[in-house]
């Protein structure tokens, strides 16, 4: 099943948004075995609305056309199909009533009557009831055996109309299912990570392979495509175990959790506590660990000592350390550790201090990173440097001090420092 | 004239990947005044690429073609130029030598075979040198008047080669320049900041108006398009002037600085120094602050005091604040901002604490936010509630925390609390 995208709104082509419908409803399809192969933008002009559809009728067997659906003169879409399909437009009574009703519901006073054009519909196209929204989907099979599907390009009401209806109808009408699992790894590269387990995917075209590098994190997702769910899952799932041992202690979840899920549900699953101690990324450690729900049980606070004065006060970091080896260095992260658990009582004290940039810090220049965790059977810090801009580097710190917890829960060997620190 | 973008690459189909670079190439080509009428998206197949140029340059004075130049058998961009051109493919010395060159200081051993293809160009195209990548761009005047630029999707080594030759070369070609002005607002819904401000573009082309909202925050962008840069900026400097003068005191910026940036900026300008006191964000608020580069004079540091222990042990919070009123209440915040300001020792102490979901939180119901900030001259508290999500929660009261200090520092009122909190 050949499926286009096209996304109408002048919004995107002036760069305002990024087309993250076509993202979604993309890794949606490509989940239920359709294969995507175009994406289209146009503005909101009615002429290239036209085109563009006629263009993808003419080489798709499905259409989903997303935005133009709302209630100003810009919105065009409905036109376009009704040209498409050359069919006159008909007002439904049974939309104006819902309109009405959701304005009503929305606690406004009067419907502007400029909305009741989103109870217009093509004479031979069906239509969507919309939930969250006002705007109505549309479909509409054409003669030439291509079906037209349009929703609103509000991200919520285009998911609404996905996934209530759109790709339950494609699913059941496709022959194959498309399953993913994908596995995260922190503490490698892509390019090493891809070495090690490229040589299974050479020669095969089923399962799949892809790999997707963000600061400090390598995604791998493996795809199969089969006439069942279970035959997909009996692709992968040997695959998922070869490349997981070729990994080794890099992977940290064969379940796309995130690595702040992976400390949660691991401090959760041994029944311990963390403190951290952030310098150089001022809360973002706590920030992250403390968006996964649940983390109240395990996370129980962290001192951001941005300044001197701040790690000595109220982290207890001597003044020899601070005035020797100074604020970025291996004393100074040792004892911000053991100084976050002793102040906030925790089982476990993770710390980070260094410099991101672009000036120098404590004598450090920008990208040296310390991290250290401290606990009653751990002690260990790590130095490391990383290029690149300030926040690329707060990330690197984040992603090796959350990485440094996940080894030691999981009873790994935590990594040694550069050697050039 | 008018420009379209190609975005070559099976991972923007499978939707792996969102076209970012389209958005960012379309917002910059937007800035020198050309018109994109079309994206488009297709896969790493060779027809389908010839046709989609075909296509564009069909219809488009300009083509920017993206993605497809990287060394392996996937990328044929080039393969795909030199078919719409009907022109041979030919080796470049100067261009092996480069990458051989690259690859020495990469610190790689030996380059491989397949990496020589990047050194190949249609006869008639010239080449963009690359220099934080490896891939060449490519350029070609087609017969029919369209020029094609080829770039790589990696989008630093795209926007490399559109901001060093790309828009450089369009603008000079350009007969009008575009100039934007980006106010942007917090504390103010998207709907009621359009209400006060609309009438001003009903009648107006140009300059525009366009509204972006995102939790907690809208920005304002107002574009003009003229002869010159000075005759747009003078088209766009009285708008501003009246879109300010009715939106009062919720701009925060009218230079597309982020909160945070503002907040460094006034606390730097008044000599002030800020400590703060996370409970529901984490960490999230001093992560933000010292996002921005020179934070470190301003900002002392943070007590992230997630468990009521911590609040009490670290913060000095009282015992009969958390048994009576709880942890999320006007009094816990009060306490956790002066206690804020006295362990760290900084002129102001801003607080947040409250309940971000699914589950309640200290008696209150997931939503409720208290925020409070104190100061030599200020003692205040707002309690409010936001419906939504967790992160969309925790969103808002950073946005709220950070707000209450601009206001403090532009000594402007301060928000009072939800009637029903």
């Amino acid at each position: 099943m050949r499926v286009e995208i096209l996304a109408v709104g002048t919004e995107l082509l002036l760069g305002q948004i990024a087309n993250t419908n076509a993202r979604w409803m993309s890794e949606s399809l490509a989940a239920i075995g359709a294969d995507v192969l175009h994406h289209q933008v146009v503005g909101d002009n009615l002429d290239r609305i036209v085109e563009a559809m006629r263009l993808s009728a003419g080489r798709a067997d499905v259409v989903i056309v997303t935005g133009g659906l709302g209630p100003t003169q810009d919105d065009i879409t409905r036109d376009a199909l009704a040209v498409v399909m050359g069919a006159p437009m008909v007002r439904h009574a049974e939309l104006e009533d819902l309109l009405r009703e959701k304005f009503r519901s929305f606690g406004r006073r009067e419907m502007p009557g400029s909305n009741l054009r989103q109870a217009d519909v093509p004479v031979g196209a069906r239509y969507l009831t919309p939930s969250r929204g006002t705007a109505p989907g549309l479909v509409a099979d054409l003669a030439g055996a291509t079906r037209i599907y349009a929703v609103p390009g509000v991200p919520e009401e285009m998911v609404e109309m996905m996934e209530g209806t759109i790709l339950p109808e494609l699913a059941s009408e496709s022959a194959a299912v498309v399953r993913s699992r994908v596995l995260r790894c922190a503490g490698i590269g892509e390019s090493a990570l891809a070495e090690r387990v490229d040589d299974l995917f050479t020669a095969s075209a089923n399962p799949t392979i892809a790999f997707l590098a963000s600061s400090g994190e390598v995604k791998v997702r493996i795809t199969a495509k089969a006439a069942t769910a279970e035959a997909a899952e009996r692709l992968i799932e040997p695959v998922v175990d070869e490349v997981r041992r070729r990994l080794g202690d890099v992977v940290f979840t064969t379940n796309d959790e995130t690595l702040e899920a992976a400390i949660v549900r691991l401090l959760t699953g041994a029944g311990m506590t963390l403190a951290c101690a952030e310098s150089i990324t001022g809360g973002g450690v706590g920030a992250r660990i403390t968006s996964v729900p649940g983390a109240s049980e395990v996370f129980v606070g962290s001192g951001v000592v941005y300044g001197n004065e701040a790690k000595a006060g109220v982290l207890g970091v001597s003044r020899e350390t601070l005035e020797g080896p100074g604020p970025v260095s291996e004393a100074c992260a040792l004892e911000m550790a053991a100084g976050a658990r002793r102040v906030f009582g925790s089982d476990l004290g993770l710390s980070l201090t260094g410099a991101a940039g672009p000036e120098s810090h404590g004598g450090a220049p920008p990208g040296v990173i310390w991290i250290a965790l401290d606990g009653d059977d751990v002690t260990h810090a790590r130095g490391f440097q990383v290029p690149g801009e300030r926040d690329r580097v707060r990330r690197w710190a984040e992603q090796a001090a959350l990485d440094l917890v996940r080894r030691h829960l999981e009873g790994m060997p935590l990594p040694a420092s550069d050697r050039s620190i």
